[in-house]
């Protein structure tokens, strides 16, 4: 029996949403904002893999216009692979491949912006994908849904490969309403949190199959990198003349031996400020009071503020979010319109 | 037939409200900010005296706390009386009284912080008191109510003294719902806004028989009153002795020869942030947007920020103030709970 792949674990940062803006702005996207404990997302998702058996020091793949935060958040183990452009999930993952080509090793992806409450049941189901991970399948790790959300995309379960673990029947792009109703109801179906474990071979080999081009540009972009201060600086002509694709669309749904490992881990995306409200500590009014945010006689509302002191008197299920140069003020279940307002501001001034 | 008495305004600066807090705070009170127009309320007084026949250059009496927003809002042929202690309005107006006792004039006295719409329909009121101020009368002006207001003393209207003119049967404090309906649906009532004309002598005489104690005091405070840079400040400990009242409690209710002119002026004291909304300007969607103010899909709101941008999105009927260190949010109709808000915050750090 050989011995266990080492895993590193593949932190992506790549994002920039503004889901959660007037907080989280492309200088400082959520994964770098202390949302739902004193430790930022990124910070829990770096501890996260602490105490994960045969994992290596993380890498990191992000914006490079994030560098220092990066190496302010990161711990001085982690590689850091900093993306002169943005490429989408297919691409940053492709880097990280190539930084592990000659060790074979494991990599498991993360995004940096998500919550997982229940790690013990995280590093179960790695567990459970490994003996796929060195038989050389793509695992992906699929959220046991609890509503019929819209917002992510879906995978349907098929064969059992191994205890907890099922061949990818297909994966379904974010469905209507009543198509995600039915999917729930059905049963055998899980949300795509795109977490994914592979070996850094298995993948560049998909990769050299479905999308030769992206690889090729990935591989030369990192053949000339530079680097600077421990970090990895991919050649940014080179990585500009790559396509830019999410890992779904470009390997996951062409790649032959596709697994899933569905699990229920209390994981959350955080992708919305009602999310955030779902996820908060709330006082026995039902209200989140985050920062200098006051309620008086106020119920079921998600206050805060990284700036002035908000003070909501008599108002239910609201959501104010206060930075010290933008408040937004919308109701309960609507938090997804906070992008009408982001629209809005680029109208007024360039967008932050 | 005498030639006209000369008519005096005279402007109480006294109040520290924070019914408009936190844009209106004791440092920074609500005449001096420029809440329904461009001008400030202070401002908006004074201009409403111009064009008066027979009239002269205003006495504004004001805490001397106040002294620099005084100086740059009035005029420079303003007399600035400056009190050492806030002792209520009956006091204010003695002290007025006395620096025109001399010359016998007649004080239009008037709160800084009211708004007037129909400023002719105001100077024709006074000139429908002025002869009887010339036979000693003292004089207010009632508000023709339009709403069973609780926040506002009535009058009660009596004999008919003149065209427009009646004697006061009696003053009544502000009353519970049911009386003041009642006072709405009768007729014959008006709000008393704290508007008043009389002869400086005559008021000084109805002081000397009713609050010989206060004319005391106020008469040595002018006495031994200082004068710095044009204004007059009376002697603090003479004036520390003087009874703190009102005009209406100290004088108005006891005095025999009491009228009233009742008048429809589009006056409002703008008390509260409701009062506001009603008096602002509102966009099609019903939005009374101030500063750096943004709606989206939202309805009914008074939005008004001197400092973060702010954004409603989707709600509505709400009323959010911001300035740069507080932010208040309450749903329209409950304006007066911001003291809720006012008294949290006295619990929290030094009241401002």
């Amino acid at each position: 029996m050989p011995a266990p792949q080492i895993i590193t674990p593949v932190i992506l940062s790549g994002g920039s949403g503004t889901r959660l803006w007037p907080v989280s702005r492309s200088e400082r996207p959520k994964q770098f904002i202390a949302l739902t404990a004193p430790e930022t997302m990124f910070e829990l998702t770096l501890g996260r893999i602490e105490g994960l058996a045969n994992s290596g020091a993380p890498i990191v793949v992000a914006n490079a216009a994030h560098a220092d935060i990066i190496r302010a958040q990161a711990g001085a183990d982690a590689t850091l692979i900093l993306e002169p452009s943005a490429r989408n999930t297919a691409p940053a993952i492709a880097l990280a491949a190539l930084a592990l080509e000659e060790s074979d090793g494991a990599m498991l992806v993360m995004p940096s912006d998500h919550v997982i409450t229940d790690v013990p049941a995280f590093h179960a189901a790695i567990e459970r994908a490994r003996p796929l991970v060195t038989d050389g399948w793509l695992v992906t790790f699929g959220i046991e849904p609890h509503a019929p959300e819209t917002g992510f995309g879906y995978i349907a379960l098929g064969e059992t490969l191994a205890d907890g673990v099922n061949r990818v029947a297909r994966f379904i792009e974010k469905p209507e309403a009543e198509r995600a109703r039915a999917m729930l109801a059905e049963g055998g179906h899980v949300w795509n949190a795109g977490i994914f474990l592979f070996g850094a071979r298995a993948f560049l080999e998909a990769l050299a199959m479905h999308q030769p081009e992206m690889l090729a540009a990935a591989r030369a972009a990192m053949d000339a990198a530079r680097h600077d201060e421990g970090a990895i600086l991919p050649d940014a002509a080179a990585f500009a003349a790559c396509p830019s694709d999410s890992i779904d669309y470009a390997v996951m749904e062409r790649a032959e031996k596709v697994a899933c490992v569905p699990v229920s881990m209390g994981w959350s995306d955080v992708g919305s400020w009602d999310a955030l409200y779902d996820l908060a500590e709330k006082d026995e009014a039902g209200n989140a009071l985050q920062g200098t945010a006051h309620a008086i006689e106020a119920h079921g509302c998600l206050i805060r503020s990284d700036g002035p002191a908000v003070t909501v008197v008599g108002a239910q299920n609201l959501i104010v979010i206060a930075t010290g140069d933008e408040i937004v003020i919308l109701p309960r279940g609507r938090s997804q319109e906070v992008r009408k307002a982001v629209a809005a501001l680029a109208e007024r001034k360039p967008r932050t």
